[in-house]
């Protein structure tokens, strides 16, 4: 039996059985270090022509410069340590380095890794080099939270509102962009570049965990708050967080903030797609009582936005109340496959 | 600039740069969680034909099964974990693979790996897995340790014992026998199979860090240790050691400890050698006050060994009580180099 065979998720679940169930299941494993203190750990792997076009090979075909291609991997780990409602501490960096990579771009590399880390005080406190014929990144990321502060998926709850903390698609529209540089659009180049700076410099959302403290502290109260990032999509966070705690959604389709430079280039069907299955956006989608969610919502401030609520029974919908009639249906299937 | 033109020194000099300089050069970094916690985090990556000789194309060539290299990635890291003279608290695993990878070598490489953490209640907490065109395992791994028990490499002073917890040059043996199996020998097959498990199924030597925490217990005291594992060699150890505490160390050749089937098998030469350069011992080199170097032989018991003593001159010597006229250097340039 070849990996290729058992496809993705088969793997991920072959794998899962030798770790232990407590662990695994949220954007990071959450640890009991001492009484008072969780370790939230992630880890990341970024191959040069699966996950980035950088290398030596073909600089024609980047996306992303090795600056890009550094900050980027940085803050797809830092969203994983704010999903888990954390503080970050740390990072380690293995690099697997072909011999003739040139020392320029694995320094532009770690220059795009420390601007993404400087602003949340986060070091790189090591890693490992090793020779290898293609170009691979390693990271594992750390973090530390309150026990009574952890955000994960599985403590959704019927009633529960839907919150994103910011717009959705505008990183699939950067990648459109850089793929097809030669399309014409209608799009100003500062247009052009708001959406492609969203797709390769996207900014893990650890400000809204630090307003999610400040909250608790003007409230006097702590609250639960169930979650993920949508590293892999809007839809499959929604998805995620509903198979995880057993519970259903309702999503209002016209709610879902999309920024309006998409909104004017796409068809509202387009935009829609990119905004539920585009992925890395690497914003926040979180779950809590409504009143709760009413004042994160006030606290963080637009785009931040309900996008509906959770349900006890357990269909994923979209509905349009413009339409009362239409309803449509979440799915995985859309979702990016490694195998 | 090509990475292969700096070499691997001057590649992790310059990356160092990048990294808060308190946390580096150690076995593992070492960083402040809370006032009497230090989390402890180290990375390895391991290639496949560069690390292992593992893969589909050629299992002919292995020098050990996938379960052996899952052993031993999970030895590597949690040696590095005892040589900060920390608790091991978990790792995480993320494979890069070729499509056509097969299934029963990944889940034998997991169950290599589970069999190396288990004795030591370390779970696998997370990872990644994704498509490559080379099979590339990236750990990392996180420990926890009180402020004044972590061991590190620049606290050793002038007139402190070394001391190693084990043999050496047995790792670099059962290499040898791997490598030309058919290369005729006076060793039994069972001397065979102890060099051969030396390589292929590592101790991490985390029992000797549970050892001190007791002595320290029975002896109503903390002591200063300083040290590092061997996984570099044990005379790449005694220099990095010296380097970091800006001291010079003094070794007794006699006194280094060879398991008496490499006496039997190979010249004194050879095996002082492999037992100085070899390396993938992953024992611990430590030091400390005399005395109390003698409390830790005795608790450990043979053959943990005190082979010399840290010198206020730079120098790293070599001297024979048999030979007073021969003095030898250890020189790191035996050691591997990736690039």
């Amino acid at each position: 039996m070849r990996i290729c065979d058992l496809g993705e998720q088969e793997l991920l679940r072959r794998l899962q059985h030798f770790c232990p169930t407590d662990l695994i299941g949220d954007d990071a494993a959450l640890m009991a270090v001492s009484p008072n203190h969780r370790l939230v750990v992630t880890a990341d792997t970024m191959v040069d022509g699966v996950h980035f076009s950088w290398g030596i090979a073909n600089p024609d075909l980047w996306t992303m410069t090795p600056t890009e291609a550094g900050w980027r991997v940085a803050a797809a780990n830092l969203s994983d340590i704010a999903a888990m409602g954390a503080r970050p501490l740390g990072i380690t960096v293995s690099l697997s380095l072909p011999p003739n990579s040139l020392w320029a771009d694995i320094e532009a590399f770690y220059r795009g890794m420390v601007a993404c880390l400087t602003p949340f005080h986060t070091p790189i406190v090591g890693g490992d080099v090793c020779r290898s014929s293609v170009l691979t990144v390693a990271i594992a990321a750390f973090g530390e939270v309150l026990p009574d502060q952890a955000i994960q998926r599985h403590q959704a709850q019927p009633g529960d509102a839907i919150l994103v903390t910011g717009y959705h698609g505008s990183s699939r529209a950067g990648l459109a962009l850089l793929l097809h540089p030669d399309e014409t659009t209608d799009l100003t180049e500062s247009d052009r570049q708001s959406l492609i700076q969203a797709h390769q410099r996207p900014h893990p959302r650890l400000d809204v965990i630090h307003q999610l403290r400040q909250l608790e502290g003007n409230m006097g109260q702590s609250f639960r708050v169930a979650g993920m990032d949508s590293s892999d999509g809007l839809a499959d966070a929604v998805l995620q967080i509903c198979r995880a705690s057993q519970v259903g959604a309702t999503v209002d389709r016209t709610t879902i903030p999309i920024a309006p430079v998409l909104q004017r280039w796409r068809s509202p069907q387009d935009a829609l797609n990119w905004a539920l299955y585009g992925g890395e956006d690497f914003e926040l989608v979180l779950t809590c009582e409504m009143a709760i969610a009413q004042a994160i919502i006030q606290h963080i401030g637009p785009p931040a936005t309900i996008i509906g609520h959770i349900t006890a029974q357990p269909d994923v919908v979209l509905i349009d109340p413009n339409q009362p009639s239409w309803c449509g249906r979440l799915s995985l299937a859309q979702g990016f496959q490694h195998f």
